[in-house]
C-alpha cells in the first residue's frame, strides 16, 4: 500500500502531526506521494497516511532510512537537528527549508540578530546570560521584560513576562543565554503567511489577525482588520524575510501591530495554525502551497475565497467525544467547515479547528467560535 | 498504521477508484476513518487510504470481512451484486445506498419502468427482445433509436444507435432483452447532483452542463447556461428521484436539455464526473456530501465559490508522464487546480482533472480546457 507514482515525486514529511496530515489531502489531489516519519503510529498523520514511518528525528539513521525513499525532505515541526540536516545534505538529500534556514525558527536569538541585520523591525532585544545583563536591558526599555528561551518553546511555552531580576531566578541559574525582548504595546496580534520556492518565487497570503489566550493560538480572522499601510509593511517584512533567510516553504511570520507600526514576533518555517483558514478560504491552501515550494513547482493563487473567513481551534474541554456534536453544528450550520485531527482529546489540547466563510466579518467570527465552543462542551446549543 | 479513532465512525468504501481516492479528503477532514475494498493494491485510492483491502466486490466472503470493520458500507462503483448487499443487511451491515435504490443505478430497465411510475420526464423507451419489438419501436418513435445494454455499460460502452433493426443484429442474437429508447434532440447535455440523507434530508447543487465526446465526459460547466425554468425542473426531478428511490448518499442524474424541458438520461448512485467540480467550486464537495449523507449527519451548503467553474478531464494522451507538465501549467495560470488519480496513461483513460474559477464563463472554460489539453500533451504551451 501507498506505493509511489511512476513519474511523480515522493515528499517526506518528518513530524506526524496534524501540520502533516493536513498536508495528505493536497499531495491527493496533485497525485504526489506523501511519506511522514512519526514517532507513533497513533500520531495525527500517521493515521490517514499510507506506509508512515515510526521513528524519531533526533535519530540520524532513521532519518536517513526515511530520506532514502524521498525525494524531497520537509517538516511537521522544527525541532530536527540541524546537524543532522546538514549530513543528510551532504549525503545528497534534498531537504526544504534548509537548515541554515530552518536555524532560525529554532533559535530565538539567531532569529532576532539575523532580523536586525536584514533591517526587519522587530521589539528591542538582548541576549542576557546574568541578572546583571537583564536588569541593564530592564533598565533600558522598561519593565516588564518578556524572557525566552531561546529554544523549544512553543504555544506560550518557554515565554514568560518578569517585572524584575528576582523573577527571573530560576531561568537565569541555569546557566544559559536567555532572549530579553521589550514589551510591546499592540494594538492586535498579526500573522503573514508566505511560501516561497527554491527558485525564489514567492507569494505572500492577506495578513490575519490571530487572537491568543494563555499564549495560544485560539481564533484567526482574514483578512485582519488593519491599516492597510501596516498591512504591506507587514506583508513586505515576511517577503524580506523569506528571502534573507533563503526560505523553502512555508513560513508564518508573527507579528505585533503597534501605532509605530508592524514588529516581527515569532517564526514558524513550516504550514502553521495562522494558515489553516487557507484551506478553505484561500485559492490555494497553505498545505498545497508548502508542497508546491519544496518541489519548485509554480506557487498558486493566494486570493481569498470570500471577504471573510474565520477560524477558530478546537481545543480539549469537557467532552472526550466530539464527533456526537456534529449533529448540532452542522445541522446550524451547513456553511461550517470542521477538521479533526485524530487526536485524543485533553484539557487544552488542539485537536481540531473550525472555518467559516461569509461577508460579514463580525457574523463569520461568531458563528467559528459557536461550533468550537460547541464541540468542545462549553455550551448547549 | 490507520487504525479508527475513538468515537468517530469508520466508512467503508467498496472500490478503489478515482471517486474512493477523493473521499479521502473528506474524510481527513472530518476526523472519520475511510477504508477501501480495491482489487489491486495499486489501485487509485488503495496509494493514499492506509490499510486498503484488496479482494473482490463479486465475492461475498471479502464483503463480509470488509464490511465487519465498518460502521457503514458505500460504494465508488455500482458494480456490486445487491443479493450479497442483502445477505449484508441481513446480517446486521449498515449499506448506503441500499440495494433497493442501487438497482436502479445497475438496470436501466428497472430504473426506465420506476422513473415513469414517478411522473419523471424520460425520453420514450421501450423494453426490446426481438427484431419485431424494435421495429416496432422504431416506427412509434422514428429512426435512428438508442440501443442499450440493460447492465454493465459506463462512459458510452453498452451504448449504440443503431439505424434499423438489421444494425442490432447481433445484440439481438444475444437473446437477451435490450432498452430502447428514442434518439432525443438537445440543446445541451445536463447533469443535477443530489445528495439525501436516511433522514430525508436532500441539497441539490446547481445544474451542470455535460459536454461529452464519444460516450465519455470531457467537461462540466458549472452553473449550466440553461433557461432558469429548465434548471428548477432539472433539479426537482432529480430530488423526486432522490425521494422515490430513497436514495441515500450523494446521485448524479444525466438529463437532456430539449425545447420542450428536461429529459432523464441516466442515474448515478454515488459521486460522479459532473461533480469533480464541487471540490473546490462549491462550499462542500460532493466527496464529502456524500460521507455526510451516508452518516446520517446534516448536510453542507452547496453554494457555488465564483461565479463560473468549469472542470475537463485529463484523459491519456500522447505523453506518458504527466507530471512534468506541472510546471507550465502552473506557472501559465497560478488558478488552475490539477488533479491526477495516481493511475497509469493510456489512451483515453481518464487519468486526473483540472478545475478553473473565475467571473467569465468563456475564460474559465478555456483556461480549464488549456491545462487539460497541455497535460495530456496535445499542445505546446
Amino acid at each position: 500500500m501507498g506505493e509511489a507514482v511512476d513519474g511523480f515525486p515522493v515528499v517526506g514529511v518528518v513530524g506526524g502531526g496534524q501540520l502533516a496530515r493536513m498536508m495528505a489531502p493536497a499531495a491527493i489531489g496533485l497525485g504526489i506521494t506523501l511519506r511522514v516519519l512519526a514517532r507513533d503510529a497513533r500520531d495525527s498523520a500517521a493515521l490517514v497516511v499510507p506506509g508512515t514511518a515510526v521513528g524519531d528525528e533526533d535519530d540520524l539513521d532513521a532519518l536517513r532510512r526515511f530520506a532514502a525513499g524521498c525525494d524531497v525532505l520537509t517538516f511537521d515541526h522544527e525541532h530536527v537537528p540541524t546537524a543532522h540536516l546538514r549530513t543528510l545534505q551532504e549525503e545528497g538529500v534534498v531537504v526544504r527549508p534548509g537548515p541554515d534556514a530552518l536555524e532560525h525558527a529554532q533559535d530565538k536569538v539567531v532569529m532576532r540578530r539575523r532580523l536586525t541585520d536584514l533591517g526587519v523591525p522587530c521589539p528591542r532585544w538582548a541576549e542576557v546570560s546574568s541578572a546583571a545583563e537583564l536588569a541593564g536591558f530592564g533598565a533600558e526599555v522598561g519593565w516588564p521584560v518578556v524572557l525566552k528561551t531561546p529554544r523549544g518553546g512553543y504555544d506560550g511555552k518557554g515565554v514568560r513576562v518578569v517585572d524584575d531580576v528576582a523573577d527571573a531566578d530560576d531561568w537565569l541559574a541555569r546557566g544559559e543565554p536567555l532572549l530579553a525582548e521589550e514589551r510591546v504595546g499592540f494594538a492586535r496580534e498579526l500573522a503573514v503567511l508566505v511560501a516561497r520556492s527554491p527558485h525564489g518565487q514567492a507569494a505572500v497570503w492577506p495578513v490575519v489577525e490571530t487572537v491568543q489566550a494563555d499564549g495560544v493560538c485560539r481564533e484567526v480572522l482574514a483578512p485582519a482588520p488593519v491599516r492597510e499601510d501596516h498591512a504591506l509593511a507587514a506583508q513586505q517584512a515576511a517577503l524580506r524575510i523569506a528571502d534573507g533567510l533563503d526560505v523553502t516553504g512555508v513560513m508564518a511570520v508573527e507579528m505585533f501591530d503597534t501605532a509605530a507600526g508592524v514588529l516581527v514576533n515569532e517564526l514558524a518555517m513550516r504550514p502553521h495554525n495562522s494558515g489553516h483558514w487557507t484551506i478553505e478560504g484561500s485559492r490555494t491552501s497553505q498545505f498545497e502551497q508548502h508542497l508546491r515550494a519544496v518541489l519548485d513547482l509554480p506557487l498558486g493563487d493566494t486570493r481569498t475565497t470570500a471577504p471573510n473567513v474565520a477560524m477558530s481551534n478546537v481545543l480539549g474541554g469537557d467532552l472526550a467525544q466530539m464527533y456526537p456534536g456534529y449533529l448540532h453544528c452542522l445541522a446550524h450550520d451547513p456553511g461550517v467547515r470542521i477538521h479533526m485531527y485524530g487526536k485524543e482529546v485533553r484539557p487544552g489540547r488542539k485537536v481540531g479547528h473550525v472555518t467559516t466563510l461569509g461577508d460579514d466579518a463580525g457574523e463569520v467570527r461568531a458563528r467559528a467560535q459557536h461550533a468550537a465552543a460547541f464541540l468542545r462542551g462549553d455550551i448547549d446549543g
